[in-house]
Order: C-alpha cells, then structure tokens, then sequence
C-alpha cells in the first residue's frame, strides 16, 4: 500500500465549467508570489484551438506601412522583457454580487500571478510602421466557436486603443514562469496586458491588425461592458484596468477557531500602473482599521502584495473580519461593489465571520 | 509541446480545507454510478494517522462473551456482501443554509457513491458473542487530535445502537470499488453504515468495544447533534439516517443558455432502508411538477439514482428551476430545510437559475 500518497493535502484546481474549460486557482492555498502553472486559473470562452504550422506565424497588418508576418522563432530571438503580472478574470468574485448575475460563479480564483517574458508590441509595431489613420490594434486568437446571444462562429478577439498596445509592458509573450506560455494558457503567442483585466490578454494570437475605427467585436461590444442596470444599457462602460482588491485567504469564511493567536494572510492587487500601498483589517465593521505587514511584491504595479497579521484573540465569539487595500493612485475598496449586469469587477471590502471556541 | 495535454477537460477535487484534508466530489461533473476512487470526496478531523502492523489487528471487546482480536487477513477470508452505496457528509450543502452556520463550507459533492465490500459486522459479534447487557458498539479510528471546543487529544469515535450495529448491511468493509480501500478513505478497515450519513461510517478502524450505556464522545454528543436553536440546546437530536436530498447537477446555478432543447440532469438520494421513487421538476415555482426519467440504480436501497429531462424551452427569459426527490417511505424534500446550528442535513428542494437568450 502507498503510505505516503503524495496526492494527500495537495490543493487543486476548482472546476466551474469543462467545456468550455474554466477551472479557478485554489487561491485561499495557493498565494505563492508566482502561481505553480499547474494551478495557474483556467478561463475559456470556447473548446481550446487546434494548434498547427500556422499558428507559429503573427502576421501584422491593417493600417501599418509594410505588413510582416512574425516567425515564433523570429520573435523569440527579438530582445524581450520579463514581467511579473497579475492576469484577472473580470468575472472574478461574480458570485458576491447581490442581485446575483448570470454566467461562471467564479468565487475567489480566477486570478494567478507569473512571469511573462516576451517582445513588445511596439517592438513589431516599429517594424511594420503605423499609419497615421491607426486608432487600435486588434488581437484575434485561434479559438472560436457560438455564442448564445448572436448567430455565427466567432473567433476571440479583443482591441487596445493605440496608447496600450504602445506602451513597454505590453507584450507578445512565449514564455511563462521561464517555461513555453503551456498549450491551456495560450501556446505559442499569448498578448499580456499588465494591468488590465485578463479578456485583454488574448491567447493562442493568430492575428493582430491594426485598424482606423473602433473594434465591433462581440467580446469588445456585448460582453466586457459594465452595464450598470438590468433592463437597459444605459451608462454602459468597457472593462479595462483591474479594479483595486483583495481576499483574506486564511482563515477561511465561517471556519471555527480556537482561542489562541491567529495568523491572518491573503493577497491584495490593483490595476493600471498603481501599486498597493495598504492593506488594513477592521475588527469592528469598519470603525477602525489596523495596518497588516505587507510582503512579496511590493510597490511594484501589475502584481499582487501578499500580507499578514497576526491577531491575538482574547475573547470566545463570533467575530467579522473585514480587509481592505489602498493603492498609489489613491483608489481604495468600497463598501459595496457596484452592481453590473454581467457581474464583472467585484471588488468590495473582503468580508469574512469566523467563530472562535 | 505536448498538444495532447491529458490534463484538458478534467474535473478536480474541490478544495474546502487541506489540515485535516477536506476535498469535495466534482459532483457536477462526476455523476457516475460509481464515484472513480480518485473523485471521492474527503472529510477529515484530523490529520491522517500512521498505518502499522497494529493496524492490521481488530480488537472487539467490551459487553462480550469473549473478546477477539481479527487480523486483517482472517476478516478478508470470512463472507462478504459487496454493498453500492452513498456516502454523504451530514454537512454536504452546509452553504446553503440561510442564516449560514458556522464550518466546512460544503457545496454539493461531500457525497460519492461506491461499491463496498467487506464482513458483516455481526459475523463478528456472532464469534464473540454478546452479553444481554450490550447497549451500543463503539468504533474508535485510528485518527486523533485536538478540537476547537473542549481541551484534550481524542481519537475520532461513534457508536451505533445494536439494531443498526447487527443490521446484515452494517459492514466492516476493506475494498472500495474492487480495491484496497485507499489510505485517505480508511485503509485498512472501514466500518459502513449504509442509509447513514458519513460520520457513522468511521474510517481507520482501530478498535470495536461493546457498552452497556450509551456512548458520550464529542463526536457523538456534541457534533453530529441537531441543534435546533442558535444559542441553546433544546430539542437536541443526534444526526442519522440520510435525509431525502437532490442535485440538479447541469445546467449549473445561474449559467447562460441558448434557445433549444436542453437536458436536465442530476442525481437523487435517500437514507435508512428506503428508495428514491420520483424525481421531479418544477418550472413554475412549484405549483407543477414534471416527471423525470429515472436510470442508474432504481428501485435500491443506499443508492442515488440518476435522472434527466428534456426540456424545450420555446422562449428567452430567466427561468427558475427546482428539484424535489420522493422516495418509498413517503419523504419529500421540503421547501425550506431545518436550520440547525452546526449546519448538518441541509436537503431543501434543489433550485437553480438560468438564462436563455
């Protein structure tokens, strides 16, 4: 008999959905600064793609002076920049909202952290040049398939107006955490958006062309849209940057303790450029709050900030432990998330209750 | 690169707790007759224990003729049944109740379904012989440690009335699906109690002691108790038998779904002796109900049955769907489950919400 199993105590991907494949990061045990890959969040809006000849191929066209068509191998040997980022399902946390909404009851997970290494954009765009008329560049990925909604085989693709598909961090990347970008994450040729919610970074790129007007795309004008009513689409509003935000990992929601001093742990991350200055938990629903030691990445955008600390409980109860970030751009979390339709970035105040015996 | 990642479109454990080790059945998408071993969930109160020699030895002593002691090997050489049968976490759907109770967060798949096959625990009492004083039989596991509540090491352990302790299907069981009982789910011996939640069927059999009165352990007297009130204990009663219960296990919980046909599936269960007759859906908050086709294990004891629907949906809208399960002794799940305390039993009728568009 195998005494020494070594699949005990090993946390695991949390399924939501198999096809299309969309799994969560076990995140409450698994906040290590880089995620392991194999825990690294799943989130597909189709079967994944075949993968072939083509697919090692970028070709770059549209409103660019001379189209060029990137060999992987080419890209490869192009120089590079590593980049730790934080990749976000703006789905993330759907589940919290009241009145819950339609789509992946993502709890706590759909969020990993790696290395990223690959060439800028910019760097392609140079080459190519960039036409005056250029108003966004459009990532088309190797997936596709239905929607609900509309008729017809969609391809992924999403757009990023001209400033952010020119800025330094964002890239054409081939490799995570030092090893070839895994098939499930995007193999060969995955966009990385630092920053930015993950619908940005496309996978499996097969195009990217760039374009005088704003892109239509259905993953560009029906989903990735905050609407912030139910009936209408008044006030709707694309995702872009990650919302600031945070969890408490440890101890988990509604656990029971025992009277002793208890370490409290978790993650905190933002978006844009900002990093995460402060992470502080209330005892007392929000009437004081108390600074927690911050560690890992720190001042440092598009990653996460693990923290802790350490709470001395005096006293048997139930007690409600809320957690809040503040980043470098002033941001904080708000009491109450808002509202939007299709349930994207969730960010209130982390709230657990925990009973102590 | 490995395109054949086998790894794609894999259901995993979820992860609830990793000391003591508490991992969910993927019950979604694992529905099978029989639960593959790798999918069967874990609950655990401690740490898992050494397994020695000793391990391999049954001592039954107490309120008997005369004690024994069964070695492993003479156990597996005696007539066995080979019984199908659920086993469920008293706290499976813990989440759901509403106020929320304090404990394991369990969603649907603290329950698996497994063949097990093993000695009836009467063969044994038969050779040992029982005194006319014999009250309950007490199973002590091997797994120890601290608790929350009350200071103390203490070995997990539950007794069972003789009724149920002489029951022909009360087994001391030693394969699960026509294996060794894995280590994580009581190797080598594992008493079953069929038609009763979890907590009875003590896993790392260490020894059987036969008592005159009834047993008081913690897990006996202070979990696995009803406790009808939050902040007192009247009309206390001890957990069982398995409460009627369902799952509709796809669609899923607020998931979006185009406009056709779509079929509705999940599985039903009951607890004692008795049998799921009727599972049945309602698309219009109860006031009808709709058959389902029952298949899997019908007509049994023990088991869950598995069921499905056709359902054409003519219209786009939000729909609300719910589940109830009948069974032989005339049990219907309610509409609002018994609140109790510590969270266990939770088996109101299944709801979920959906989307066609």
């Amino acid at each position: 008999m195998d005494f020494n199993n070594s699949d005990l105590y090993t946390p695991h991907l949390t399924t939501q959905k198999l096809v299309p494949e969309n799994q969560e990061t076990p995140i409450h045990f698994v906040t290590n600064k880089i995620t392991p890959t194999e825990y690294f969040f799943r989130r597909n809006h189709f079967p994944y793609p075949q993968i072939n000849q083509q697919s090692f191929l970028l070709p770059v066209y549209g409103q660019v002076d001379k189209p060029l068509t990137f060999p992987y191998d080419y890209i490869r040997s192009m120089p590079y920049r590593s980049i730790a980022a934080v990749i976000e399902c703006s789905g993330n946390k759907r589940s919290y909202f009241n009145p819950k909404t339609y789509g992946e009851q993502w709890e706590d997970g759909a969020i990993s952290q790696g290395i990223w290494k690959g060439v800028p954009l910019k760097s392609l765009l140079n080459l190519t040049g960039i036409k005056d008329t250029a108003k966004e560049v459009v990532f088309i990925g190797q997936d596709q398939g239905k929607r609900t909604d509309i008729d017809g085989i969609f391809n992924y693709a999403r757009s990023l107006p001209m400033e952010i598909a020119l800025h330094d961090d964002t890239i054409i990347a081939y490799e995570l955490n030092e090893n070839p970008i895994p098939y499930e994450h995007g193999f060969p040729l995955r966009l990385i958006v630092p920053g930015w919610y993950g619908m940005a970074s496309v996978k499996w790129l097969r195009e990217i062309q760039v374009i005088d007007k704003k892109f239509e795309g259905p993953f560009q004008t029906l989903d990735y849209v905050y609407y912030p009513h139910k009936y209408d689409d008044e006030g709707a509003a694309p995702v872009t940057v990650i919302k600031i935000n945070s969890i408490i990992a440890q101890p988990q929601n509604y656990s029971i303790l025992d009277l002793k001093t208890h370490e409290i742990s978790g993650i905190a991350w933002t978006g844009g450029n900002s990093a995460i200055t402060d992470v502080e938990l209330s005892f007392d629903n929000g009437l004081t709050w108390n600074k927690t030691n911050l560690f890992g990445y720190i001042n440092q955008p598009y990653t996460w900030t693990n923290w802790k600390y350490l709470w001395e409980v005096k006293h048997k109860g139930e007690y409600t432990i809320m957690c809040r970030a503040k980043d470098t751009a002033g941001n904080m979390q708000p009491m109450i998330a808002d509202w939007n339709r299709k349930g994207y970035g969730y960010n209130a105040i982390y709230t657990i209750k925990v009973k102590v015996e």
